[in-house]
């Protein structure tokens, strides 16, 4: 794998050809939380940030900047920075989400499988393949719609991975740590840093994801009703929106 | 087309078969502002809105709704107040960019070809086939991290409409006008509108999209050095970042 290639060969080396189609791979990319221990080769993290960099931004700017941590002692460092977040994140979701509550409490249950995979995902934050820290150069005031020139990047990426047999998700983790992170990898202070996103070669896999049905999610001309188009295809699996029911929508130490 | 099917039908018609790889659509995703004078049908609508609630968001919370304005009075009253904003706001942005100044001047020149593109736009947006108004249902206090469940389904819908044969853009143009268009088109106060993206069929084409050299753009463990895999695959297009260079960053009336 890459590792053992002369590095600037890849500027000879081609996308990889595509074995998922454009509709089909948005269909089925899942949020991955449980990787093989296994590094991300060289020229798929390539590819992957190659396809990120593709995405659409305000003029053109191109604001978007990836911090992509992997081995090393800095990256190491950073990786459990966010881990300890990861670690009193989960701790308090899991209680305020109440996953032990209901069906959480049935083994074998979607709730209580969910409930396992995020607290092995936070518990061994550390030790996933690769993190990216997307961030942003900021060259207006902060805004909540300053997202549209870094979030379509985070969806390309995650995409890629997608289509390379690879996989991943993104967390707020970096919230907490923002301050120690920026000293750490030297992240100009104006830098917004968007997201937190880990990459790794799914221990499960991808398939179709779920959703509220689309008639609840697509409006016509008027909010409240939707267009008779807004149908979904046969096959389509749904679940209804967030956390647990009955979970309290306040503010939790850190955003998630 | 959709419009002389029989609505209920949609439910069991499957999603279009794909042309474009994930890869290569997101290479080739280019920002369409010249439209064909067609309406969009029935179906490639439903692909594309089904795409885009396939998108991440926090806790799966699918907080996204879409505000989908195709024909009717409403939705022309609606065209109709972000025409003018898109009119004023090339007026302003032709004359801060810059955009008839240096090889601006030079007819067929890629500067000049843009601002016509973009005159064009702004000019007669109210005949755009469809304007999609993506919005999100706050459960947080608004910050620049909000987007992060919003944005990746705007860029879903973006790829989906490439996908299909379609291509649109994502604007700002909603902002000045926010308070009349949730009046005009009932959508709640409290929801974010997150942007204005116009979608028709290409009179030009998609293709490789031009950015900055990937080095650029990906940093290692260390802001400012990139690793040596970030290397542009073979035949990549380049561009500087943004608006014509000596464009002033200072904020514009509306942003865009």
């Amino acid at each position: 794998m890459g590792q053992n290639r002369p590095m600037d060969d890849l500027s000879r080396v081609p996308l990889a050809p595509d074995t998922v189609g454009l509709l089909e791979g948005m269909a089925t990319t899942r949020a991955i939380r449980r990787y093989l221990p296994e590094p991300v080769p060289d020229e798929v993290l390539r590819d992957i940030l190659f396809a990120a960099t593709r995405a659409p931004s305000g003029s053109n700017r191109q604001p978007f900047r990836f911090v992509v941590l992997q081995h090393g002692e800095v990256a190491a460092e950073a990786k459990r920075l966010l881990a300890g977040v990861a670690r009193s994140l989960w701790d308090w979701k899991a209680h305020n989400d109440g996953y032990a509550r209901g069906s959480g409490a049935v083994d074998g249950s979607p709730k209580a499988r969910m409930a396992r995979t995020m607290a092995e995902y936070c518990e061994h934050f550390e030790s996933v393949p690769v993190v990216v820290l997307p961030c942003m150069i900021r060259y207006r005031a902060p805004s909540s719609s300053e997202g549209g020139s870094i979030y379509p990047a985070c969806q390309n990426l995650l995409l890629a991975a997608r289509a390379l047999g690879y996989g991943g998700v993104l967390t707020g983790f970096h919230h907490p740590v923002e301050a120690e992170l920026k000293e750490l990898l030297g992240i100009p202070q104006e830098a917004f840093i968007a997201a937190t996103i880990s990459l790794g070669k799914p221990a499960g896999h991808h398939g179709p994801v779920r959703r509220r049905p689309l008639a609840e999610l697509v409006h016509g001309d008027a909010w409240g009703s939707a267009p008779a188009w807004a149908q979904d295809p046969p096959g389509t699996c749904f679940t209804s929106a967030g956390p647990p029911k009955g979970t309290p929508t306040t503010t939790p130490p850190p955003p998630g």
